[in-house]
């Protein structure tokens, strides 16, 4: 009898399976780093403990992580997705075609999202970015349109589905393209959303809160955070709207929030590897925060965190002198070193290529050769020609406008940006998405079901799964 | 009384841990494909299924384990590492600079490596590669040496600890650099080792046989396996070796077996896809007879699947129009298209380019419109000029030599791959190492150990610790 029984309660807790008791993945979080592969991330744990003559690179928090697996992320139309295709497939476990929005290739089905179904089931939900909440990552999450581009229709369909926690960037166009069309921030209202668009707003919303769209109140004009390498003290981070997002979705039947972090993408598009490096440490700072809510809750708790692609082919270290100490110099996001190129022809159009070598060793640490970042003949004349072009040249220059446009020649901070990443041995094979696998780090309840190699496809339905749903 | 026979029932489960019982890993396999990065192994999913107009990638046996995880690579001197430095963090747990083999990095400590130590703890032990047996790789599993140049010493060390299979290429220089040395298989075989490098001599190897060094009779002069791509019917593959060894090494004691598919680095360093593709699918045939032994064994058997480092930056993809069905039309290494191109150009100095141009259409398949293949002015144009520079030129052309070497015009078939990986969307961002962690494949015994993101330097540690030693 007793031999039976034993045998009885080592059978149920075979069944029942490795660190899983019955109960179910009450809160998940999915982070989504956009764009960022395992050399994104290798790249930011290399340069925040690198120093000059020593190897060594410090694990962020998400690799800490005890499962830290692969996934394929190819679209319905091509090896190299889009995020918008790679986030339908993360939130529906269908693929679609590059530039969908959570409908099949033929457009004909809109297909139900984790966030639907979860909200179903009782839980509540929260989608978050660091770019405009009408973007592709986080529109996949609640939208169904026949393009990406469709942001107006986007935001219009977004308070359909009484997803209760909105959180980062704003509208693209709130009033459509031409702006001549019904408000998309009044339609929420109607709809008995709360925008909380101030930190007086931000700061008083609190546990229970529902239907918010809290927009971050420090932002460029078209609706994204500034960058992380730039960020004033005082602004709200993706960590901050992560934190508040907890507090406000917190209940007894749980949750489940998409964070993504949206610039990390941005930043590789315009192989602004600095950028890039703080855009990673911005989006671990908000997985600290998930990371904290979980050690109150192991046994409740699932984090995921991965990506939709991986963007600008980057390699780290393409021979064997690599040098991430020297990307500490760079201490500007190239747009807004543009943004200072701008003004500064606006205000000065005669300004000599000297001055501008001077703001470039001062933002960039180019020409300082006491920390091993002298300028050879070669680096030389490529800044030269950016300065011709930006300086001598007869078109007015846009700040904004080109930065993610690939043209001959480079501006003045694009070039800044290839000679320190070149430098420091980073390296850049295109302005685009790659389709290489990307890693996938987990931790929690269920952690285990992610350790295998599997398709995007498969993400909501591991976690459909240990939701219950 | 009964519910605490239970939970002591539970708690020596629960202690002993998810899948384990309180047997060790009897037999270990650590395959080693060498510059197998993530995206070496996706391009050959993508090649083994792709069809024109459908998406769809076949997962390869090393990809269906239960755990894929990643690992860091970087070595004492850089945090892109050779080779040796890489198979000695994966042989004695102990990084060291690039150039040294099984020896600290100020070169005065010769580490124990995990062949030693499982020899002395009573397990067989088996060292294979495609490449030669005292090429860094293999080496860095048995030798302790100032630098991995020091082919010769490397040579004369090997028959020093009762190894009881080397399966695969043969020695760099057996009487060392000038040919005046004693002969190092002479040396093997005074401490009585046998030598096999005939296929009579090969198939009569059997169970029990011990100190074994089973050469393959079908390589270059070199040493080092004939490519995957040329392989004629009845040569002897890395799968062969693979079998015959396990067969050799079999016991109740247990065995550790460390099997590298060498080149694949070799491939990529010289940017020649379509033969990286066809060594990847050779060492993953090496695996499954590895897989065919754990079918039998599955509780005391480990097999795990990585590299040391990815080499030649590739991406799959960088852009939205990735074609790897193209890949197919290539039918012939770099290096053999080379030694064509020399015997034609030593019969027919005369040749035209038009005749060379249907030769790279019947093994590149660049040219034939049919198949989506065709040829632009300036793809003629690189094709023309490496015509020009190997038929018109004044220098006599060494196929091998020159093989691995970047010059800045390339020969007829590095152009002629170049052309044909473009096209495919597969791309090179160099050609050498890169930093980037790579993926770990596993299966069996302990498996869950591996499921984290480690260092190479663990890897060792693991194994160890699963075998009991």
């Amino acid at each position: 009898m007793i031999k039976n029984m034993m045998i009885i309660s080592m059978t149920l807790f075979c069944a029942i399976g490795y660190g899983q008791t019955k109960q179910n993945a009450k809160y998940v979080f999915l982070f989504i780093g956009d764009g960022m592969g395992a050399s994104q991330v290798y790249t930011t744990e290399m340069y925040l403990n690198a120093k000059p003559n020593e190897i060594k690179s410090e694990k962020l928090l998400m690799n800490s992580f005890p499962v830290n697996s692969n996934m394929t992320n190819y679209s319905a139309s091509s090896y190299v997705t889009t995020s918008c295709a790679a986030a339908t497939a993360m939130s529906t476990g269908f693929k679609t075609n590059n530039g969908i929005i959570g409908k099949s290739p033929d457009k004909k089905i809109a297909y139900e999202n984790i966030s639907q179904k979860a909200k179903k089931a009782g839980f509540k939900v929260g989608i978050l970015s660091s770019v405009m909440i009408d973007h592709a990552t986080p529109a996949s999450f609640y939208a169904h349109q026949d393009s990406r581009n469709m942001y107006y229709e986007i935001s219009m369909e977004l308070p359909n589905y009484n997803i209760d926690y909105f959180g980062g960037g704003g509208f693209h166009h709130p009033k459509g393209k031409k702006g001549d069309q019904p408000d998309s921030f009044e339609n929420a209202i109607k709809k008995g959303y709360t925008i909380a668009d101030s930190h007086e707003e931000f700061n008083k919303l609190k546990n229970g809160d529902e239907k918010i769209i809290a927009i971050n109140p420090e932002k460029y004009p078209t609706g994204e955070f500034y960058w992380a390498i730039d960020k004033k003290e005082d602004a709200l981070s993706l960590a901050d709207f992560t934190k508040k997002g907890i507090e406000v979705i917190d209940n007894d039947k749980g949750f489940f929030m998409m964070v993504e972090g949206g610039k990390i993408d941005w930043a590789c598009h315009g192989n602004d590897g600095v950028s890039m490096v703080h855009e990673v440490i911005a989006f671990n700072d908000a997985i600290k925060e998930a990371f904290e809510f979980y050690k109150e809750r192991p046994d409740e708790t699932l984090i995921i965190v991965t990506a939709d692609h991986e963007t600008g082919a980057l390699t780290t270290g393409i021979n064997y002198a690599t040098h991430p100490e020297l990307l500490k110099y760079q201490i500007i996001s190239v747009q807004e070193f543009k943004r200072k190129m701008t003004e500064l022809k606006n205000t000065d159009p005669k300004v000599s290529f000297n001055t501008i070598l001077d703001l470039v060793q001062a933002d960039f640490g180019l020409g300082n050769k006491d920390v091993g970042l002298s300028l050879d003949d070669k680096e030389l004349a490529l800044l030269k020609s950016a300065y011709n072009k930006q300086f001598k040249g007869h078109k007015k220059v846009n700040a904004d406008a080109d930065y993610l446009t690939k043209t001959k020649t480079k501006s003045m901070g694009e070039t800044a940006a290839y000679i320190l990443n070149e430098k420091a041995g980073i390296n850049w094979g295109s302005g685009n998405h790659s389709g290489t696998p990307i890693p996938v780090r987990v931790i929690g309840k269920g952690q285990e079901e992610f350790s295998e190699y599997f398709d995007n496809t498969d993400l909501p339905k591991k976690i459909l799964k240990l939701m219950g749903i």
